[in-house]
């Protein structure tokens, strides 16, 4: 058995990227991953579960916890909160267990402040042009909103310093095979290994 | 075109780790990556290639090359030279090519000392009586031979605090994987990337 404390691994970048299909798709091909899950005040999407892709829960319980200081981080995001169990993370990582965090960029700046040995990867578009595309391709959204999340994602392209890491999502598959490549290169580094 | 410069990976490890069957595994799974090679004075093994596995040149040559700076580093291991040669790998480095060294561990701590920027990976055994099998069944060495690098093994392992990052040998196909997976995630590193 490993005595190791375990890693976090923060996978971030702007609205509408892809770092959440990214983390879907790395999730099956690391083993001894366990991913964290965010709490929200939104409504879920089609296909979203609870407890799966979120803990969907009311404003009220939400205000229950950040008063009870049960949030690693959260945040107000075009008028929903989100937020990440900070018991459910510091159990896994104290058991030894790797976590694999998908969070937006101002919740990954909380978490690196709080967190600063976790490991941030900061999933970016080609281009914004791209990113454009992307958000205007979604189709959940009004024209007002991605005017709002394009300003906000230059801004939030500045954050990059931030972080240890950076993924271009260009191509998936790629983007995929780095982020899985980063998990293993880290389980690697001498520091993180417990030397018999 | 990038415009960074390359980086330099040293795959090294105790004698008989099978870190040159890692590094020739690795090599056809990474674009852009060339292996440099060592000049040695030792006679080739058989299958192995001059230009290939290695520079295979005479005493009075590498005392030449060792004369006139030519060497990066260079090392007498059981009777023979070994070295690499500076300029191959320098011009790689400055040309924004990624450059793939497989040596000993007395010369990777001589890249160290050069080339503190490198990203150095050791290759280790499972156990010290795995490396013993693997020196014994390798079938061209006294039993006086392998009894001295077994000691001298022991000393080796010391040198791990130097490296960046530890791979454990037991199933080679993951060996392979995981320094793949470093190669990989170092290209991703913030501080290695040209961000625009």
């Amino acid at each position: 058995m490993s005595t190791r404390t375990g890693i976090l691994f923060v996978i971030s970048g702007p609205s509408g990227v892809g770092k959440g299909t990214v983390r879907n798709a790395v999730m099956p091909l690391v083993d001894d991953l366990q991913m964290s899950i965010s709490a929200t005040t939104r409504a879920p999407r089609p296909g979203e579960v609870d407890g799966l892709d979120y803990f969907f829960v009311t404003p009220a319980r939400f205000q229950q916890m950040i008063a009870g200081g049960e949030l690693l981080e959260w945040a107000q995001v075009y008028g929903n909160l989100y937020g990440t169990p900070y018991e459910y993370v510091t159990s896994m990582l104290s058991q030894g267990r790797d976590v694999l965090l998908e969070i937006d960029i101002q919740g990954a700046l909380q978490v690196k402040e709080k967190m600063p040995q976790g490991v941030f990867i900061f999933i970016s578009p080609p281009s914004v042009e791209e990113l454009s595309r992307r958000l205007c391709g979604r189709g959940n959204d009004s024209e007002e909103s991605i005017q709002i999340r394009l300003a906000a994602c230059q801004q939030e392209m500045d954050h990059i310093k931030y972080y240890d890491y950076v993924v271009v999502n260009d191509r998936v598959e790629d983007a995929v095979d780095k982020v899985r490549s980063i998990i293993m290169a880290e389980r690697c580094k001498r520091k993180n290994l417990n030397l018999g």
